[in-house]
């Protein structure tokens, strides 16, 4: 019998803990395992031998049931790159030396994009020196839904669930009054635009405002932003606009860069953008003249655990078991990832697919799920998205205010 | 028997709709009442006579417990000021004439300050010239808890508790990373912090991290600011600031006004503040440098009907239902409020009070209710506060979207 070990990394998601607490459920019935750790902070934990006891921590249902609905990573995250072995092994070896000391056979990493690329080089790197008893099981996870050999990622669902919410809100408020009037909402999202797209799941529900929404997978014009939403206003007096926090001019040049102050950029060397809203706002306000706010979604959108898809949560456990079943078959250098069964109900079915066809690359909104004018999303799109939001869950409320696990 | 008719005024929130749908069932009942009309966009649609047929609307137990679940001012609102009656009384003849001439009774207008405003001048109007067959009724609304006499207002509960629970996911994501890190959040009230001081009701639920909370009642000092978050990165490493949008310093400049850009004001002359949060971002990363982030959370906390407090929602329906008794026992010139009975358990009775008591007052937060340093709330705070968001209320979801009555 070996030990298993998790950790989470990259941005919190309200479904992080979900997958967390499907691996914990099914290593808890595995025969094949013995202990649980969870390594505080990711990889950095594991280097650090950060170790907390899962078994002990999430021992009863009611706990399992609690992580599933606490939001953010409950073990913690980080955003800290691995050496490129081929330059440097030291942490690499580290790793393996640890994961031996502590009788590690199984190493379950839950993350998106950079996470999967440590999962790729690590079990590339045990391969390479032949060791063969530890292996190496990417758990997919991110808001922002670009994760490649997955139809759609744990974290997506929920996330596109709140924006979709938020806009039938903001549908609500912006026809209070009778003024013309625009609102503008922000989403995360820093190069694929699948959140934003998620705005169109609200329009026409309650109401005929339209939306305009703007994906990152086009190029963005100002000047044709600013004659759509003159347009609609002509139309409809109110307008709501969705926008990517990554649309760029046709020279690759992000709006929120034309903003003051420097743009920063994180440890992966990706721009942190924000504040495209409030460009466009002062835009439509010197351009149109009319009543304009803009919001940014900001973290808002990815630990709103008050209100998920149920859809997104339970498939995001399950995503937590079978990437232990895969683990514990002997494969290493997978991702645990779902497909959607052709039919006409909504269905999945779970898989393992290679890391090396993961890491590192991302997965874009299709251009021919864009409408031809550029400012909203295909039927196509609304069909892909629509199951994932089903079904409302909320975290557990105690005394008023919401009640989470602390694991750390 | 007379015709009712009821209006929605001013900012929207997640519960003047509840207030309309107790009117509504209220007046349904009523010997008194024959008609129910509902005025489009406030007291400018009584003026323009845009009406509708609430009996016809809302004639279902189903479309009443939607309008309940219904976010912003379904009739519409207005910011619209009447002229001042011993100048011009124009509009108030209008007014009356109106009422006349579709045998209207009881006029029953639902907002905050601006609105009992209205209703003041309109009950006195009728008053000094001798017009006693119009009944003119307020019903309190306001997230913005700053309504006198009433021990709180319909609308603030829902907001109170959607703070709480921002505060309590941001707090589990802002310990994800094991960085020094501060996240502020910036909460509207024009010119009291109840909303800002709903924050203090997630602290230490989840966590350890410590909240600094500003309210608009004391003088902001950006070197005391400076040094409260120095203070407690160095105990916690982590720390959320909850800061009202009108947090000024001693001389009165309010602390967003140091942005640039003109700061705006609307047609009642009051401030539009915003931007406070970005600037104490500036400042943190100026001075300390450490990671911070600003989240503004604008319209979202005034319309957020997926995460109602259950609480509010009945009282607001309740005081609908009590401004209707209040109208037909031949009272005029009130608002229908409610009392925190004395007790170890929460109790409240309905009640009218003169709306000379209310209109162009505000009850700000008492300053014995923060805390020595004024970074912070007392007990007193936390206990007027807790009862206010118990239970938990979402808006209906269809095909996982929210799903609203549209009556306009």
């Amino acid at each position: 019998m070996k030990n298993l070990i998790v950790a989470q990394s990259g941005g919190p998601t309200s479904a992080i803990n979900a997958t967390l607490a499907g691996v914990i459920v099914e290593a808890q019935k595995s025969k094949e395992i013995d202990k649980i750790y969870g390594a505080c902070y990711g990889i950095q934990g594991v280097l650090e031998e950060k170790f907390i006891d899962l078994n002990r921590k999430a021992d009863t249902q009611d706990k399992i049931e609690m992580l599933k609905r606490t939001p953010a990573a409950a073990l913690g995250s980080c955003r800290f790159k691995l050496e490129d072995p081929e330059k440097d092994d030291t942490q690499f070896r580290q790793i393996v030396d640890i994961f031996h000391k502590y009788n590690i056979g199984y190493f379950i990493y839950i993350g998106g994009n950079d996470s999967m690329d440590t999962v790729y080089k690590l079990s590339v790197y045990c391969e390479k020196n032949g060791i063969d008893d530890i292996k190496v099981i990417g758990g997919p996870k991110t808001i922002d839904n670009d994760l490649c050999g997955i139809d759609h990622c744990p974290g997506f669902g929920s996330a596109a669930k709140y924006i979709a919410t938020v806009f039938a809100e903001l549908e609500q408020e912006i026809n209070v009054y009778e003024t013309k009037s625009v609102i503008i909402v922000e989403m995360m999202g820093r190069n694929a635009g699948w959140l934003t797209a998620a705005a169109a799941l609200a329009e026409k529900k309650n109401g005929k405002t339209p939306y305009l929404i703007y994906l990152e997978e086009r190029t963005f014009s100002m000047e044709k932003f600013i004659s759509d939403v003159k347009e609609e206003l002509d139309a409809h007096d109110t307008v709501l606009v969705a926008v990517s926090e990554g649309v760029h001019d046709e020279e690759g040049r992000y709006i929120c860069d034309t903003l003051p102050g420097e743009s920063d950029t994180d440890v992966f060397g990706h721009s942190m953008l924000s504040g495209t809203g409030r460009v466009l706002e002062e835009e439509v306000k010197n351009k149109i003249g009319c009543k304009v706010r803009s919001i940014e979604l900001n973290l808002l959108q990815r630990c709103a655990s008050h209100i998920m898809s149920e859809t997104d949560i339970n498939e995001s456990f399950n995503l937590g078991q079978n990437a232990v079943r895969i683990a514990v078959s002997g494969e290493s250098g997978k991702m645990s990832s779902l497909k959607r069964i052709p039919s006409d109900k909504y269905e999945v079915e779970y898989c393992a697919v290679d890391i090396a066809n993961v890491a590192n690359l991302e997965k874009k909104v299709p251009v021919s799920w864009i409408n031809e004018t550029g400012n909203g999303v295909t039927e196509e799109m609304i069909d892909y998205l629509l199951p994932l939001i089903q079904g409302e869950l909320s975290c557990f409320y105690d005394n008023g205010v919401p009640d989470y696990i602390v694991l750390k």
